[in-house]
């Protein structure tokens, strides 16, 4: 059963308080989170590090999943692939644009392409593959 | 010209003063770091988010590199691929390996082996690429 | 100086003479290629080997950055990451779609979107660089 | 139940008669595997194709899997990351040394370093991904 955006926000607040990218949109396989970015997400030359986003294509991946198959904590990231595309915005959010490739029974592969707001261009790409639990309802 | 364990340890430390992965070795076109875990490494179920581990590749890849061209600010990850492989033990600090694959005049690649110390297996397995500035010394 | 659909039909036909993947469309940062499916192109269960999907894949971001800067032989793809979503059809064509995502001055980024003529859904994804030699017109 | 080297040849002879790489070598969660380089295999340039690279990790990965968990033609490749490293020669054969980072109940992870004989550097690495039946024997 799909869960909603206030339930997947109220389950990533519970469940992971360190998390600090917030749930903007999820349905339709796709998913929109929104980093807010200050000093602790910068690195030396005044830009977003890039564990910072890989931790929000992340997120997206993950809200995307729950939108479609509901709250399952056991659904693990197997593997993310990113690539670096420009330099981030010192001083904007960070956008993530998630849309599933695939959603089957045990597998979910989806796209995430991540954007400092104000630049039209994309900063980074990712795909990630989720596990999801074999006996979920 | 090569930077040595003693010269990269002091320009981590002044240069990303928010990284917490400790350089244990570097030389040979390799590397090994390590990443003390607490509370703030660690998510729902009791292990290492992957994020953190994320993290400690791409700093193993970076050292491994700066041991071999000395310290270049300006070389910035432009790929990472990482598998997870095993779930990483809570209390155990995770251990970075890199091995550079390439290290040629504008591209370095490199893998990194990534385990939770005290667990024989790897926790999990990056694959990332650098791109290296043309007019370095 | 971008090449034209029909001077990278004639390059491909000149150079690459065992390559059997046609050119449909190119510009504006994309491309459309399509690979006729025969039995030499099948792997047992009636499905498209994955190194034709594979090749596809490469063949599209290859045209994609000579419909960009022009005919430059040496161009050289540097990394390519497919994910293998669902099962092709056997009777029918592979069409590859590709985007670029970034054209630097050294490194050209670039996804493929992978179809089985008739199935609505992808049946694989790529994510491809391309290093370009420096010194091009 | 494992499947030997000769039991493998076999079925790679029957099942994939288009495939021209040899196994060498199988088990402990391993192989090698050897791909005979001419005229067919290489591209402009006087070097090996990428796809023919991306063939013989692929075809080693599922080499290391059949000796782990016995003929299962129903594994399938679910990803697959290359990086290309150097340029191979071009009349030399392609050898593939193949071993598995992980062997789970529904996932098989693995890597692949790809050599031109003769050349003590690598010129390919692959890690890739297999879904595994879920009720094998």
């Amino acid at each position: 059963m799909p869960a909603s955006l206030t339930e997947i926000q109220a389950f990533l607040a519970a469940e992971f308080p360190q998390n600090r990218c917030q749930v903007v949109a999820v349905g339709e396989r796709a998913s929109t989170v929104r980093q807010p970015i200050g000093p602790g997400e910068l690195r030396p030359g005044g830009t977003v590090s890039g564990p910072v986003l890989m931790t929000v294509a992340d997120v997206a991946l993950y809200v995307a999943i729950l939108g479609e198959i509901g709250i399952v904590p056991l659904a693990v990231t197997t593997s993310l692939n990113v690539n670096f595309l420009r330099k981030p915005r010192a001083q904007a959010d960070i956008r993530g644009e998630c849309r599933l490739m695939k959603l089957g029974r045990r597998l979910a592969v989806g796209e995430v392409w991540l954007y400092s707001e104000g630049l039209a261009e994309p900063v980074a790409h990712a795909v990630g593959t989720y596990a999801l639990p074999a006996d979920r309802p």
